[in-house]
Formats: structure tokens, C-alpha cells, sequence
């Protein structure tokens, strides 16, 4: 069974190298824009989502090659996302992984352009990949397109902007949560299925998977954003309470919100059952989460 | 032969109706993004890219309820690109097509993501046709990409606001126009034909075309913004050349802008020819782009 951190290191290594092929280089025309969009897509990033889409192919028996073009489209999707919440209009957040955000860098024109250029290259990237099957492209890109429009991402943003400053109940911040980030986790999870050929079993236990750890993603990390500390997190600490953000803490207290994670990472451990051994990465990644907040 | 009126006014119908049915409704939730991003889709502009892509399967003998979605996904695109153009770090426009532009009515913020949801929505728009062919679906999914992208649209405003205040060259001028204006044109009357089953070469007779009337269009387009006023253009005169933009009038001059505009309504006609009397709306479309100028 392969170790956690060893896949991780591994998946990351061949995402990297294929943005470098799937972003447009720096010395084409617009080079600043080019400039600004590897800026953030190459700045230190986990790629936690990437690692998602191989992880689940692998779980289904993919190719590694024939889904890295997709994990690259969700890293962009995810890129995009966060120059744009960066923006000063939207969580006005100066710093980003440590250093200057995209429009701290660039300007605001620019970063709103980068962001747009991100999300656009995605598809473009996702609708040329001439060998693959053709209905299965069309297939993932329905699903990125979904997660990550107003009835996933985009309305969890939304809806977290509407929440500022007010009062919100669990079920909303869960809710919140479930669209801003368990939309692109399940998403991930579901194209490196898609493309591995799975069932539709599998891709539904897939889905409740990724709705589960999304959500447990988020908790712990507004479990971090109260208990961390800016220089390891890499981000403003505190920032979320400071700006009167919905979290689950918040809402519900830090003991619920510890037991709701552990819940999460119980039933999302069985959802993997099924699996057996195969399922080893993803059952760590499961118990990572739920550590990182402890 | 169709009046290039009656074809106008009923492609604006049928789009109308479509993008009724294919926008998210404002009863769903986040409605607040909903009704932003409604408000600017039925802001009452022309339709002249969807028109282009429902004349340009006309003319290779398409159906067209099979191109409505690809005609609506490309006003979505249209519409993303004016919106994130009005914000305050780009353009600052307070006014477009005489009402308050997006950010203007809804704030930044919601701007910002209702730019973003539809240009994701166009995507989600496009792979979700099931009658369609996957392949051609594809390679429209590819065009409107790479047509909106870095290589397109984006990198068009990109040169655009890097050219702000600096005299630019003819040459620039006539690129940042293909890019940001002849590109998403050129889209237009090519994923209609590819929807037809358009030939090899009645596709790339339809990309030059495209090439030409595009750059007619934003020529024309810089001569109004010289000659017109507020009321009748539906936004603020002027407001190129006081923003220092490049401009084909601001680089050749009046009487050279005008003979280009001609020249390129020529050549655009005489890629017509071959399709006879079948062209008549488009051949109307370049003599109407060219007279809007006079």
C-alpha cells in the first residue's frame, strides 16, 4: 500500500510538470498575463484537488497520463478561484501561500483578466484531449462546469458573501461549505472516475465520499484559520472570524466542531470499504484531515 | 431572400427564448447572483453574435433549435466579457446600454461572480447537449475557448489596457481588434457551421470572413465612438479617446479608417460569393457595419 505522503509528492510531481505543457509560456504574447496566471498556478500550492482526480482513477483502474490534463483543469478552476476571492472587492486578502496575491502582484486588471484566462484555458485544455472518448470528455467537463458554477463554487462564494456579519444557522454555514468547497472536491473525485471508466456505483460512492471530506476539508480548516497561525498556514490567520465570515466554529462551537469532523471522517472511511486495501490513500488522506485539526 | 431586419428580429426571438429557459432562474438560490447575471444577459443588446451563428448554420444548412445553445452560450460569453470590462479596475463604466452596469446595480463583488458564472455556464451549456454529436460538440467547446481566451478575447484586452495612454502603431491596433473583437465573431459563424457539418473548406471561407468582418465591426465601432453620442450608442461617447485607448481613427485618422472599413467590406463580401443568393443576410450584415459608420 502506497504511503500518503509518498503519493502525494508523486502526483504533484507529474501535475507540475504537466501545467508547465498546458499553461501558455510566458514568452507568448500576452506575456503579462501569462506571467500572472503561472504566478499563482505555480505558487506552492498543495494540489490536493489534482491529486483527488489521479487518486480516484487509480482507485478505478485509470491511466495516470489520460487524467492529468483533467487534474490540471481543476488546479486552474481552483487557481482561478482564489485570485479572484483575493480580489479587493471579495475578501481583500493581500497575502496568498506567503506571498503577495495575484493583483498585489500584478494589478487588479490583470488578476481579474488571469483569473478568467484560468478558468477559460481549463476547458480548452479539458475539450482537446483528442484521445480520450469523446462522450466522457463531455461528460467531465459537464461535471467541472457544474461544480464549479452558481450550483456549486461560484454560489458558495456568493452565499458567503451574503453571510458576512450576520448570524448564520449550522445547516447554512454546512450548506456554504458543501457548494464553496465539497462541490470541486467531489468534482475531482468524480472525473478521475469518469475517465477510469467507472460504474455508476462507483461514481455515486464516489460523490458521497467527496461530499463527506469537503466538508470535513472545510471544517478543519476553519479550525485552523482559529487555532493556526499565519506563517504556517501561509495566509492571515483569524481572517475569517475578523471578517465575520460563516464558519462551523462559529456557529456551532470548537467541541461540535471537532466531533462533526470526526463523524465526516468516520463515514467517509466507509464509504471505502467497499475498496479494501486499494483504497489506502484515500482512507489516509481522510485521517489527515481530520489530524491537521488537532 | 430574408431581410437582414426580419432575420435580426427573429434570431433575437429565438435566442431571447432560449436564454430564458437556459439562464438559472431568479427562484433559485443564490438569487441575488441569478438576477445579476439575468440583468446583464437582458440588458436589450443587438444579438449580432448569436445572429452569426444561427446565419452561418442557415448557410451550410443547419438546423436551428441544434444551434441555440451554442448561440446562447456565446451571448453568455459575450455578456461575462462586458461585464468584467465595466468594473472599476478595467474600463470603470458606470453605463452600458443606457442603464447602470452590473457593478453599478449589484456591487463589485457580485459582479465579479456573475462574470464568472457565465462564462462557467456557457461551458456547462455546450457538453450538455445530448442530441448533439460529441465530436463536433467538442470541437465547438475548443473554438469558443480558444476564441475567448488568452489567444483571443482576453489577450485582446489585455494589449487593450497595456496600450492605454501610449501611442500604438497601426499594426497593434489591427491586432488588439482581431483579438479582442474579430475573435469571438469569427467563434460565432464557426461553431454554426461545425454544427451544419460544415466542409473543411466552408468552414475556414467562414473563419476568414469572420477575420474581416470583425475588424470591421470594431473599426466602425472606434468611428461612433468619434461621431455618435451617449444616447444612441447606449453608452458613453467619446470615452475612447478620452481614456487614451487605442483606437484605429486615434492611429490612421478619419479618412484612413474609413477606407479601411471599406476595403475590409470588399474582401468580406467576396468571401461570400461562392454561397450566391444563400448569403444574403450576411452580405446585408457587412453592408449595414459599413454604413453605420456614414
Amino acid at each position: 500500500m502506497q504511503d500518503l505522503s509518498s503519493f502525494l509528492e508523486e502526483s504533484r510531481r507529474l501535475v507540475d510538470a504537466a501545467l508547465e505543457i498546458h499553461l501558455p509560456t510566458e514568452s507568448s504574447e500576452p506575456r503579462t498575463l501569462h506571467r500572472a496566471m503561472r504566478y499563482s498556478v505555480f505558487a506552492g500550492g498543495k494540489r490536493v484537488r489534482p491529486a483527488l482526480v489521479i487518486a480516484a482513477s487509480d482507485l478505478h483502474h485509470g491511466h495516470r497520463e489520460s487524467v492529468l490534463p483533467a487534474a490540471c483543469a481543476m488546479e486552474m478552476i481552483h487557481t482561478y478561484s482564489l485570485i479572484h476571492d483575493d480580489l479587493p472587492a471579495m475578501d481583500d486578502d493581500d497575502l496568498r501561500r506567503g506571498r503577495p496575491s495575484c493583483h498585489k502582484a500584478f494589478g487588479e486588471a490583470t488578476a481579474i483578466l488571469a483569473g478568467d484566462a484560468l478558468l477559460t484555458h481549463a476547458f480548452l485544455i479539458l475539450a482537446g484531449q483528442s484521445a480520450a472518448e469523446p462522450r466522457a470528455l463531455l461528460r467531465i467537463i459537464s461535471t467541472l462546469a457544474e461544480a464549479a458554477g452558481t450550483g456549486g463554487m461560484i454560489g458558495g462564494q456568493m452565499a458567503d458573501l451574503e453571510s458576512e456579519g450576520h448570524e448564520v444557522k449550522l445547516t447554512t454555514v454546512e450548506r456554504i461549505h458543501l457548494l464553496k468547497t465539497a462541490a470541486l472536491i467531489t468534482a475531482s473525485l468524480s472525473m478521475g472516475a469518469i475517465l477510469a471508466g467507472a460504474g455508476e456505483d462507483d461514481l455515486w460512492r464516489m460523490q458521497r465520499f467527496g461530499r463527506r471530506i469537503g466538508l470535513l476539508f472545510q471544517i478543519t480548516d476553519d479550525i485552523l484559520d482559529r487555532t493556526g497561525d499565519s506563517r504556517s498556514l501561509g495566509k492571515t490567520a483569524g481572517k475569517d472570524e475578523a471578517q465575520g465570515k460563516a464558519t462551523y466554529p462559529g456557529a456551532a462551537g470548537m467541541e461540535e466542531a471537532n466531533s462533526r469532523a470526526r463523524q465526516l471522517a468516520r463515514e467517509a472511511s466507509e464509504d471505502l470499504a467497499p475498496y479494501g486495501d486499494r483504497a489506502g490513500v484515500l482512507l489516509q488522506f481522510t485521517d489527515y484531515l481530520l489530524r491537521r485539526s488537532h
